[in-house]
């Protein structure tokens, strides 16, 4: 899987990218590998070309955020359909959606109607062949493409957007991909020893560990060293992935312990 | 210029990518456009690709976080090496930086000598003709490589290393390149009006403030809505800005307030 986030603010440092942290993680705990994140800015030519580069790479599921709404600003469904050869048009099952969102709004302020200015319609033009997505917070629907063996699926960039629409249409479909396949994962904190001296017995765990991922992420500094090491797998049941975690878990430990350091287990599972 | 982001931690979602937003945030207030950011796991091809397509867009900078420490997996400056075909290569600078380090720890704990061993040996492996940058707070130094038009710099993954490397020796080279240019933004907070009818409004107010870049940022939802709009541009001095941004948004305001809309300012400044 890939995320291509959309958005100027990403890029000038004014917004944090904390929809690709929450989309990334819940992907990865439902089983599925998050191969890159690539984000660019709100330009056509930019997204498409991002989205090109991802569709070459030919990956099961491609995630955008952002640039949904009706601003001159929100291309990215532009940019798609430019990179895939599509023409953008109305759907009609997407207007519909467009269209009961600003209705309920009249009501709920007791005025005579909202009318469906071009902004609005805008957020109702999809990539020919594309299937709205409903949005169960706000106003643009998500959007769906097969592109060849590629599932495209553009979400908003509003998190709670993006959420609610992960969550109902989208969680379903990596669930499936994924199969019965889970991510488990736990850390150890390590004092005292530098993460230079445990390089190697990080290599030596790994290699007696094969399915068992071990990255290690200083936090204070090589003088005063404290290392969180981290262990992941992907295992069709809990019991498979804490025996596997385990093993590794403390053949690490003992040899770090050799090496003169502290571990202490935290558990995150 | 670019940034790519390499860390496994990244695409798991592990870790926010707090590197890339303080990095993004700090060039364009140099008055540096970012064009794109690229995450990428602690893989040498993966590295390596996003490497080489970076290059091919010819950004003047590119700069990396991450995979610079001892481990196994610290595998940036492999997948550099790759991309730009050169070898990796003791670079004595950059050894005598790292010895430097392990001595100072050494006295530090009254240890005896602290080996050079092979994982440390290799934070000091650059690619043939690269120069390392010292670092003040932690051991792997930065690295600094020319690639034709490209200044290509590979800065730590530990947040407090890269700030530190990038403020001592990479701020100064964005200065000289941007020139007297900086970046300057405000916002005005929109509530009572809803996104799509502001859309046309910002159309009108960029049209009329060509230098001016305008963009909403939905914060409540349609139905009760709160709208952020930013206002961003750059410019030689404080003055030219603070007039061009101010023009732009008395006029945005003052079709806002026409359209039923309550305007709040709030300086960013």
């Amino acid at each position: 899987m890939e995320i291509i986030c959309v958005g100027n603010e990403l890029l000038i440092g004014k917004t944090l990218n904390t929809n690709a942290h929450w989309m990334a993680k819940r992907a990865t705990s439902l089983g599925i590998l998050v191969k890159r994140i690539t984000i660019v800015g709100d330009d056509v030519d930019e997204i498409s070309n991002a989205t090109r580069e991802a569709l070459q790479r030919k990956p099961r599921f491609i995630i955008t955020t952002g640039g949904l709404g009706p601003t001159f600003d929100d291309k990215t469904l532009e940019g798609i359909a430019k990179a895939i050869n599509r023409k953008l048009e109305v759907d009609e099952k997407a207007l519909e959606m467009v269209r009961e969102k600003y209705e309920a709004y009249a009501k709920a302020r007791k005025m005579e109607k909202v009318e469906l200015t071009p902004p609005r319609v805008k957020m109702a033009k999809l990539p020919e062949g594309a299937e709205p997505l409903p949005n169960p917070v706000g106003t643009a629907p998500g959007v769906m493409i097969n592109v060849e063996e590629t599932l495209f699926i553009a979400l908003p960039g509003v998190p709670s957007e993006m959420e609610a629409i992960f969550e109902k249409s989208v969680m379903p479909l990596l669930k499936k991909e994924a199969g019965e396949v889970t991510f488990f994962e736990t850390s150890i904190h390590v004092n005292n020893v530098m993460e230079s001296t445990l390089a190697p017995l990080i290599d030596q765990a790994m290699h007696n560990n094969p399915y068992v991922y071990i990255k290690s992420h200083p936090k204070g500094e090589e003088k005063k060293p404290h290392v969180e090491v981290h262990f992941s797998t992907t295992a069709k049941d809990f019991k498979t992935a804490k025996d596997c975690l385990k093993k590794a878990m403390v053949q690490l430990s003992d040899l770090i312990k050799k090496n003169g350091g502290k571990v202490r287990l935290k558990k995150k599972q």
